[in-house]
């Protein structure tokens, strides 16, 4: 999950340096910067490269603006179902080359212990950003395509699968040595229309970088809300298996085989005190080894990305105490 | 789940003369209108009485508004752990008297074989409300009482759940035949925190009415986003657990003897025309039946509320089709 963010002093001070959300993605001096800025402070095993799951569209010719307080928004949603076909084939290299210089930038930067986490945001979650305009309360547009334009839904969702793939090829190639996707929206739909429109997707994904020859390169999947689909999930052609706060992860563990990764609220953070940080932490690493008997195949993380409200000491806190007890 | 609504044109023209949503509640003439209104365009099997989950914590002495497009809203939301002390005991026959006396409308006006369902808020999502003063995107000022005051939220849903009980108890008394609770938003939580804040009230409040000699009054029990909590659900007292419309029903059906009750995604409604709902319906009934090899212990329902954008005629063609299908 997302490491830096305003929750830390030292970013949100690069942030205002770079004047804006997205001229701090596209500046690789600056996204490398924040995206260093939280291991300087905590003992984490891994670093996520800092950038928006949303450059993909932008790439593709989606006009993307930031609104304070509101989050992410196009100008120029698909409003309509033949829409997909004015969208540009995305060269990661170029298009995206901010990208590739941020990876290059923290390869260089990082000991060699600690991994580079690349990522992209699923197929399906891009599009109900690219056909909503933004964030959505009922999703209604996208699900219109869903109900009602579903072969459309397809070509736009193979479209974006092929720039997705692209793109995490060339951050592969770049030096990443993980790759996560994030369907932060999966969970909104049916089983069935998940099984349609979003999981085949990731799938889709993964067994085309297999393809390239990046079977060795860990892969790892999210998809919010999906605590009832973990066996479906299962049949991923990924390493692993994020799980959000709402799953008890003993469960998790009895209904796959993959590596798991999860799942304190992150909110916990921004609300609890440092010894009930550690309580509810160890709750979950409990629940793990009552399924597990040891850690093996397990990623302590949030079930979440990190709030702008956390309390920089609780993650301290945290992360000493999940390398303590899981030491012992 | 509810039936009445703006999607229909004389819920908007009744609406209009009440002037206020919450005067709409709180008119026992129109309420049992509107009510009344979507029996007379569906062969709907049921009824369920029109009223707001909120009317319990504003009873309380919670400031109740509703303001436009942003939804319900306390003026006085509990900001102090110690709150709880001063909201009022509700006494439901007097002060929720417009309650009681639309249930006795209904009763008079409604078919015998048509019963009348009664509800409630859970404690934990009417206490949401209370505690965030409205909506909330992270419900960070109730988690805040979780985390670092679980002592008074236990106080609080203690209080609230004394008061749900009287209320439904009222409910019963002046004449409905079922009655259901809706915990719209115990799926924010983690299991843990759900088992320890949640589902306990909604079972006391179920348990104390069995107490009170309601044993026999059909019970339902809604909690959204609850899909991988069903087996924890399962040991409720009440007749039927309301699945929301991610879960699979034929999933749902493995995983409790409890009638269900569910689970069309209701934004199918506002989108899709006649035949899509109607195939979308017929997977639902299909995936039940490959579990049960019948449809006892099954109600067709949608997954949530019904929403302002729905097509009146795409509900009349759903309420037809399950009839004709499950009688076939």
């Amino acid at each position: 999950m997302r490491q830096a963010g305003r929750y830390l002093p030292e970013y949100r001070k690069t942030r205002e340096k770079a004047g804006s959300f997205l001229g701090l993605c596209k500046n690789p001096d600056y996204a490398t910067e924040v995206t260093l800025q939280p291991l300087r402070r905590f003992q984490l095993d891994a670093s996520i490269m800092f950038s928006d799951i949303l450059v993909i569209p932008e790439a593709m010719g989606m006009d993307l603006y930031f609104s304070e307080g509101e989050g992410p928004k196009f100008n120029n949603p698909l409003t309509n179902p033949q829409d997909s076909t004015i969208l540009r084939t995305v060269t990661p290299e170029t298009d995206l080359a901010f990208v590739m210089q941020t990876i290059k930038n923290l390869k260089a930067e990082l000991p060699a212990n600690i991994p580079l986490i690349g990522f992209s945001g699923s197929p399906w979650t891009l599009a109900c950003y690219m056909i909503e305009g933004g964030s959505s309360k009922n999703y209604e547009k996208i699900k219109s395509w869903v109900y009602q334009s579903p072969q459309y839904l397809h070509q736009l969702l193979d479209k974006i699968s092929t720039a997705v793939t692209d793109y995490l090829l060339a951050q592969i190639k770049s030096g990443v040595d993980t790759i996560m996707i994030f369907d932060s929206w999966g969970g909104v739909l049916s089983q069935n229309a998940f099984l349609e429109f979003s999981q085949p997707y990731i799938g889709r994904i993964f067994s085309d970088l297999s393809a390239a020859g990046y079977n060795h390169i860990p892969s790892i999947s999210f998809t919010k809300g999906s605590g009832n689909w973990i066996k479906s999930l299962d049949q991923l052609n990924c390493s692993a298996l994020g799980i959000d706060w709402t799953t008890d992860i003993g469960y998790a563990r009895q209904n796959t085989n993959k590596v798991i990764q999860g799942n304190l609220d992150p909110v916990i953070l921004s609300v609890a005190d440092g010894d009930t940080v550690i309580q509810e932490a160890k709750k979950i690493l409990d629940s793990y080894l009552k399924i597990n008997h040891n850690f093996d195949k397990f990623i302590f993380n949030l079930g979440h990305g990190i709030l702008p409200t956390a309390n920089p000491d609780n993650v301290a806190r945290l992360v000493d105490f999940v390398h303590e007890y899981t030491k012992r």
